[in-house]
């Protein structure tokens, strides 16, 4: 019997998860990433207000799967999907066959048909991201110490819109920059007048959480200095400031982190998508007639017990793990089973040292709750090294309040006009 | 009396020593630099070869003088200095009045004329130069594994041309990457195939060294697998390799450490400049009749005991401490001395742990030279946070062998053709 060829496109927590449980597998793995890197996301805002490296929180594929012998890695780009042929096309035109094929591709922001917003509000999904709004950042207090224009501001001005865990965990940490870390660093202006605003169009931040929760989330991001707006809807964003019903907020850093959309690639699929452009998955997460072709963590829809599955690491790595043990059930004979998902909670961080989290029942709030939240980060942290040299920043970050990767390298100060 | 105003242009080891040694003195300093941060440059190669990360060397300007009240730093471009009205001028067209000028403003690499060349052989003096060059090793190692093109061998070919030390420390920590870090790292390419060339056009690399440990460190490079060619002149450079005599080395990765051009600023001085494009300087590193410009490390060009004072941190952090203590003779009413400088002797590190190293008479050679190094660069690092994580991460490259940071971001695999 020839071994059965798979294909994962997207080196994520879900595709990545799916290749490692096949460890044992007679299966032919092929990953494909347009990165070399798998990225533990969730901490992408750390590395977007100068905490951690890039290095700290990505690892290369290649060196995850070094041991895993049935698991070749390539760097590329697919730009379709053969599914009658059974063929993955990348952007240089050569082609893969597959068997099976596991689509894991994530998503990225959306503007909700207002792309024009993005030159001026970025989002938050990858690295280059992050480094971009890092440099913003930081280059927006350079600018207002050198004061060679009118109003300073709008420089120390702060937008993120979206109350989700990412814009209550990016406010968090933009509030202990301004407030903490910048202290003493400048002689003319004081980075304690910056204004930090978190705009959320539901009438709570972080909407899907206990609205116990929620309502502490927002006094401890309001403790912060944090002025926290609900039912609030931006109508414009322009490279001047944001635009809230009658109200214009003059600002240079407005952050997107209010909605996201699948890859375009699964426009090729020619299977129905949500509106979020995600494929409307059967319960073992194939497509409607292609058994052999499985959708798996951002870019999959799936209703679970009538509600739709959040697009957060547990949920992909569990669709990984499902897919892998489907393909060994098909090889072995045996039926498939329907994809269970095990509600593991929901947890985010509120500036240095604070958090809320909710398992089942049980809900944290404060320092309890960062505890548990920076233990579980720390063990899914994929990588001995990683773990270990997030672990010692974490606690110097902690004792020094430094923000040390606090670097401007990919953009001169004049490339920002007022 | 009125303070005197200090304008430091430039926050390397010069500028900064020059800035942290005034600290008491009562001088109002404003230090100027295009980027936000100090950089230890002696282990840019670390970052380039994928060991180390940017945050790891470099530390926000800010930060380091955050307590020292007497200095302001902006960020900025000089772009023209004016010494009959003792002014600086930004890109920006901003201005700054002075008593005291210390012209601290480095050096790129120089291509002899041949600038053209520069896009396919790229030097390493910042960090995005580290960046650029990290992306284009590991995209070459990824280019080679998709093989979806005709001959892999110039993607796995490393042409250094020039044996000075970053010469030698970027040839032993490629050959480190392609025959220790890359094991089991892919299918299809054995990256213990690659070849790696150190080309120096005098007799031995390491022209400065004693002779003695220049032939020990192509004794010790050679045993790495590199291949070092001496009394070689490269003739021309274009996208597919480099030409030597009537020899062509096909080749993909090609990097630059053979020359040092000055700052092009120093152009606007009207005063006499070397090949390099150094400030000829008077004895208390000053310009000719104008006794308030101070010109420092590799900005200068200054004979020392008939030697010229080579371009390394040393000499810079001593000229920075000098013209420190030149200035509050000055304000003291003190007549000046001419600088000494002090020679602590030299070293480079060869592959993972070893090294050569002499100071005065004294020669030190394999792991005892390594030991040597890295004590001193530990030591020198500045701020306590980056040498500790530093030391980590070195200790865990040590004992992994696995150069964690290799990550490509900021380019996709397509942007590079055949």
């Amino acid at each position: 019997m020839t071994k059965s060829r798979l294909i994962i496109i997207g080196g994520g927590f879900g595709g990545l998860n799916a290749a490692k449980a096949l460890k044992k597998a007679n299966v032919d793995i092929l990953l494909i990433d347009k990165m070399n890197y798998h990225l533990f996301q969730p901490l992408l805002y750390e590395v977007a207000t100068a905490a951690l490296s890039p290095g700290e929180i990505a690892t290369p594929l290649r060196e995850i799967l070094r041991n895993q012998e049935n698991v070749s890695v390539i760097m590329g780009e697919v730009t379709d999907i053969n599914t009658a042929q059974k063929q993955v096309i990348l952007s240089n035109q050569a082609w893969f066959g597959y068997d099976y094929l596991i689509i894991a591709t994530g998503a990225r922001h959306s503007y909700f048909g207002n792309d024009q917003w993005e030159a001026f509000a970025p989002g938050l999904k990858t690295i280059p991201d992050a480094l971009n709004i890092r440099e913003q950042i930081l280059i927006s207090f350079e600018k207002a110490e050198r004061a060679d224009f009118g109003s300073i501001l709008p420089y120390l001005t702060f937008v993120i819109i979206g109350g989700g865990p990412t814009g209550v965990e990016m406010a968090g940490a933009i509030a202990e920059i301004a407030y903490k870390t910048m202290f003493k660093n400048f002689r003319k202006i004081n980075p304690e007048k910056a204004q930090i605003f978190l705009i959320e169009a539901c009438p709570n931040i972080l909407p899907s959480y206990p609205e116990r929760l929620s309502k502490r989330a927002k006094k401890d991001l309001e403790k912060l200095g944090v002025r926290v707006l609900n039912n609030t809807k931006v109508t414009n964003i322009d490279d001047s400031g944001v635009q809230i019903a009658d109200t214009f907020i003059a600002s240079k850093n407005i952050i997107w982190a209010a909605g996201n959309q699948a890859s375009k690639l699964l426009n090729c699929l020619n299977t129905p998508l949500d509106r979020a452009g995600r494929v409307i998955v059967e319960p073992d997460l194939t497509l409607s007639n292609l058994p052999e072709v499985f959708v798996i963590g951002d870019a999959a829809h799936m209703e679970y017990k009538d509600k739709l599955l959040p697009g957060i690491a547990p949920v992909a790595i569990q669709q990984g793990r499902y897919v892998a043990k489907t393909i060994i059930r098909d090889l072995d004979k045996k039926n498939r089973k329907p994809f269970k998902y095990f509600d593991k909670g929901s947890m985010a961080t509120i500036g240095k040292a604070k958090a809320i989290a909710f398992i089942g029942k049980l809900q944290f709030t404060g320092f309890i709750a960062w505890l548990i939240w920076a233990f579980i980060h720390l063990i899914y942290l994929i990588g001995f090294r990683d773990r270990f040299i997030v672990l010692i920043e974490w606690v110097m970050t902690l004792i020094s309040g430094k923000r040390g990767v606090r670097l401007i390298y990919s953009r001169s100060i004049d490339e920002i006009k007022e």
